[in-house]
């Protein structure tokens, strides 16, 4: 493990980490913010989970939310969007390959041999965090756009192993629009029926646990009638009385802009239920 | 005047305009964030001034600047940082020509036919702000770096113009460090005497108003003490009487982090003066 960024943030330090994955096998960039809180003892956890094209950076520097952070005492733990590397498979396009990995575990070639973001997001990056005396075991977990896809599904997958979840422009029915079909066709195959353990929309169907969800959608998200349609979704979470709050927000676009517009008040209600 | 980029942020609007300077002889981008109070009536503004190699982007997407002025009800103007195109002279190195306009008056070949940042930001793009009547003629200025030298001198050449200046981390002494050595040779020439009115250190022995001055200066700065030596202002501050408050920052490195983590703290200054 190296710390190759380490500068001071909100009282904190917003940190940037280069360790080995082995579930990836590769080694992986990650950002971490540490509150001034996590110097007097150990903080909960919110991992953020970026979107197609991102690296840890544009979460970090972007979406201004140390300060929040800083104010709740939460540490700030956003990872890379998929393994990388000059032996890791990558494709043509901004929606496959690297800066893609759609949070899932590939099986298909020649993606199962490093695409496995989904084994890396729920167990070895939080082991690897935790391993570190400040971070306690309290975990939220929130992404935007393919990583509000990851959040939720990461969340409806696991009961028990967040407090809280919450997404920004979240992908929530990928086996129903063409970034989840030309994502989970390559890394999963083109039977869909492995498809729905990675679609929100299908695994609210049967979640055991009822954790409450908070999303936040721009109305004039260039992506909302063709990749994003929450509707889909709030449809599922009615017809099994799943609580979700969904909140369509007037003029906001798909950018930082917007995250940075709201990223308080998600901090807010993951430091609700993670203080709890 | 084109608009570029329009988005929702903090309940205003995140606009980039390209528009055509005729002092400078190119098309110029800038920044300009409108808040939810421009719709009802005009709003004062905060000119804010970037350092080298930056764009009018980099204010714009990491300072977290935007969330503030919405509460305070402030305009924020973030120009680019030099003269841009083909036909505009450039040089090798980050630290002069494009990106590195210094927000001087060139007089030397081959600077002297774009580089007059100093009427621009001065004269042109206030105009050209004030046009809109969203805006009013209530202006502060502030900047980072190269920008904060700029806010500087600005303020200290122009009594009666700026109700309030701040600077993060600024080049207070250009005349006596290598950046403005160099920029300040190519652009002016070698007769350092051309020099003193671009120069804080020189220009607050004779000033007549005595604005007040908040700097803020991180202590782990990688620049601290080759480039930017704020005790030689504070010196000249305190030879002359003029007020400045000076706070240097433990910890605090030169990056956007830095500015994000006091931004808040600057507008409430700049908004006590041009709300009063």
């Amino acid at each position: 493990m190296e710390r190759i960024e380490h500068r001071a943030c909100f009282g904190g330090w917003q940190d940037v980490y280069r360790h080995r994955s082995e579930v990836l096998g590769c080694d992986m960039t990650v950002g971490v913010y540490f509150p001034p809180q996590a110097e007097k003892g150990p903080c909960p956890v919110l991992y953020w989970l970026s979107g197609l094209t991102c690296t840890e950076q544009n979460f970090i520097t972007k979406a201004g939310a140390q300060r929040y952070a800083a104010e709740h005492g939460i540490i700030l733990v956003a990872p890379d969007t998929s393994p990388r590397g000059n032996d890791v498979a990558d494709a043509e396009g901004y929606d496959l390959g690297k800066g893609a990995g759609f949070y899932v575990n590939a099986t298909q070639e020649p993606w199962a041999k490093h695409y496995r973001m989904y084994d890396y997001i729920v167990d070895e990056l939080p082991a690897w965090v935790e391993a570190d005396p400040a971070a306690s075991d309290a975990r939220a977990i929130s992404g935007h756009s393919m990583g509000g896809h990851g959040a939720l599904t990461i969340a409806l997958k696991n009961p028990g192993r967040y407090r809280s979840v919450s997404a920004f422009s979240p992908i929530v029915a990928p086996s129903q629009v063409p970034w989840g079909e030309k994502a989970l066709a390559a890394y999963l195959g083109p039977d869909r029926a492995a498809w729905a353990q990675y679609d929100a929309t299908e695994l609210v169907k049967s979640a055991t646990e009822k954790l409450p969800i908070l999303i936040d959608q721009g109305q004039a998200d260039e992506f909302l009638d063709a990749q994003l349609r929450p509707q889909l979704f709030q449809a599922a979470c009615e017809a099994v009385d799943h609580p979700l709050l969904l909140r369509m927000q007037p003029g906001y676009d798909h950018s930082y802009y917007f995250i940075a517009s709201f990223i308080g008040e998600h901090i807010a209600h993951h430091a609700a239920a993670l203080r709890a």
